[in-house]
């Protein structure tokens, strides 16, 4: 597995270093990772107090600092039924302030999402479908040409499988996906959002990884709906899913040639949820604590689910789903606990991430040709000689060449 | 639930009996049902043998009585391993002589199936991909003209939801399903069996019930496929669905607007095989016995199920997968037991079909306008006057008016 990482991970760089097209030999050089090409990212939802300056949200800080030492790919909420209570008025400048705070930190930021039949507006039940899809469209062009420019990521649309089967409750998405089809209303949906900001990375995301969502993609593909990533969640409350389940999933939906993203990631530190529950929203204890064995077996799962992902070239992106317990379902899924000491499996993630899997600043000397070599992560490198920086961007695996005008 | 049989599978018909144009009063009308519009299939591959007259298959003769009570509706066999397991050598006379067996005897024939990655030919694996497609589309070609006439109803492709992921043994169209897409093989196979027999009645079949099904149907809609009704298998050996689920499958199923059929229906009289089996060919006990209590839940269960599929408007077929026990899996799964003796299930269904939802021959007189009234099933009715006999065919349910000119 650490030979697939290194194939599709790294690159052997060759930077040569010249001033006034002379190359300069023997000149001491420094290469100091900035960023990885690859996204760590985890969900922000907490920090929208905090981004917004309102009462008690500064005690949020050490979980920020902590949040900003692992991950440069955010997601924030777009629930419409929590976004848009009542219609008309949207919670717009808050989300676009906590946006704006990921950015000014270096990071990327993905609106997650802009149409689910779950946690959808209410008030959509009063409209007729066609009204219902009107709706949803305006507001995803809404949405999308507000935030252009701060968020060009979308989950456009989640888990349409199930969507015009879902029995729980009535809900004017289920509705209208019903009427239209899933494949109609991915189309409607994805055009919203492609017309209203072209640049965008627009993610079709799930929860069904059986064969539903291989046919959907197929049909979604066949009918010349573009997507540009698949999003596959994996929330493993009920236990990791191990390294052969994993590899096998990905070879399933690596087909496509899309790249993938695994969108809502869970590992718990303590009981896994019983395998019987089907739908994960019916087990929800009232206590359900982070153990100290558990919160050793999180930490090897997570070094190992890391280490699955970046050994298969098509994932791009991984989002943790909550840095801190308590969140969905009130699991122990974080890597800091309730108090906000963090667990075993944060500082295992450091590791991977700003240790094993980065290049820290390091003193090279140039050769005759003016030339230094270095292994590492894709990503963005910041070359120092004297007191000169550039930042070169090393973006394909295998052998690259970087060169640094003085 | 009758209530909604009536509805959708009876009409009341008015009955007009003229003579040189002129109403006929007073005389005595002779109604008598000779099919049902619905069909009540199964499978005949046991008849091979019988149809062709080959040594000992006249032991058969009672079995084919009792099938030909009960049933007009033939499925044969045509997995590709066994029709042609040396390439060019295809079972085409013997498969044609019991095809035309059936329609000798007033019933319609269906082949099953032209694509699918279980019993397919071996040798296909010898062959590049683009040679396999080659070949499955030629062996469509090929059966479907050659029966053309005889064999106008064809399940094209069977299980394509599992079709490119399936993993228990290499073989053919598991590698041209990959390489192709579920819709791109499935566009080429109906395209293939289209062009050949324009009047042919092409099915999609799948056991997968659950939304990767809907998913693959929407895509393939999507696409611009024609689809001419679509196949549900229901092998219940694990148990009878009931009528709940079987109604929501419908429903699911039938937002489609297309007619569907049972394709495949098993119900035990014995044990049913254990809830965690996966796929039903990991459980083949060496015995596996009808019991007496498993003989009367049966009868019981096809009673309900029968009348469960034709309350629904949109089932148009019902396949049973065997009248004898010890069919696929060694199951007892028919109507007759291993000795040829009629279960209670046989005279459950003998008397749905050809008791409550017949029309046994009935003496009515016309009134002064020269009609008669009755309700009966949709399907051709012989109607005799005097020593003329009609046929006339109710199509529609509701009000259906006939006429029968002397």
């Amino acid at each position: 597995m650490d030979a697939r990482i290194a194939e599709h991970r790294t690159a052997g760089v060759t930077l040569t270093v010249t001033a006034d097209g002379a190359p300069l030999a023997g000149r001491e050089v420094t290469v100091a990772q900035r960023s990885h090409a690859f996204r760590f990212g985890c969900t922000g939802f907490e920090f929208i107090p905090l981004a917004n300056g309102e009462p008690d949200s500064a005690a949020l800080e050490p979980v920020a600092e902590r949040w900003l030492e692992l991950f440069d790919f955010a997601t924030l909420p777009f629930y419409w039924g929590r976004f848009e209570p009542v219609r008309g008025r949207p919670d717009t400048a808050r989300l676009r302030r906590c946006a704006e705070w990921f950015v000014e930190r270096g990071c990327l930021v993905k609106g997650h999402p802009l149409a689910w039949h779950t946690v959808t507006a209410d008030w959509l039940r009063e409209l007729s479908n066609p009204e219902i899809l009107a709706a949803q469209l305006d507001r995803i062009r809404r949405e999308v040409g507000e935030f252009a420019g701060v968020i060009d990521v979308w989950d456009v649309i989640n888990e349409v499988v199930i969507m015009p089967i879902f029995d729980r409750y009535d809900n004017g998405l289920t509705r209208v996906c019903r009427d239209r089809g899933r494949i109609g209303l991915i189309r409607d949906v994805f055009a919203a959002a492609r017309e209203t900001n072209p640049q965008a990375t627009l993610l079709l995301n799930d929860f069904d990884m059986s064969a539903a969502y291989e046919c959907l993609i197929e049909g979604v593909l066949e009918a010349g709906v573009r997507i540009d990533a698949l999003g596959l969640q994996s929330h493993m409350h009920q236990g990791y899913w191990g390294e052969e389940k994993t590899l096998a999933t990905l070879d399933r939906f690596a087909r496509y040639g899309l790249p993938i993203h695994f969108t809502e990631t869970t590992i718990v530190s303590g009981e896994p949820m019983p395998p019987e529950i089907v739908d994960l929203n019916d087990f929800q204890p009232e206590q359900w604590p982070s153990t100290e064995a558990g919160e050793a077996r999180q930490a090897d799962e997570i070094v190992r689910h890391y280490r699955t992902l970046l050994s298969h070239p098509s994932v791009q992106a991984m989002t943790y789903w909550g840095i801190s317990d308590g969140g969905w379902l009130g699991a122990p899924g974080g890597f800091l606990r309730a108090d906000g000491t963090p667990k075993p499996a944060y500082h295992a993630l450091h590791k991977l991430i700003k240790d094993e899997w980065w290049v820290s600043p390091t003193a090279l000397v140039t050769d005759d040709a003016g030339q230094v070599r270095f292994r590492g992560f894709l990503g963005e490198y910041d070359i120092s000689v004297a007191d000169t920086t550039a930042t070169v961007s090393v973006d394909t695996p295998g052998q690259a060449a970087a060169a640094v005008a003085l």
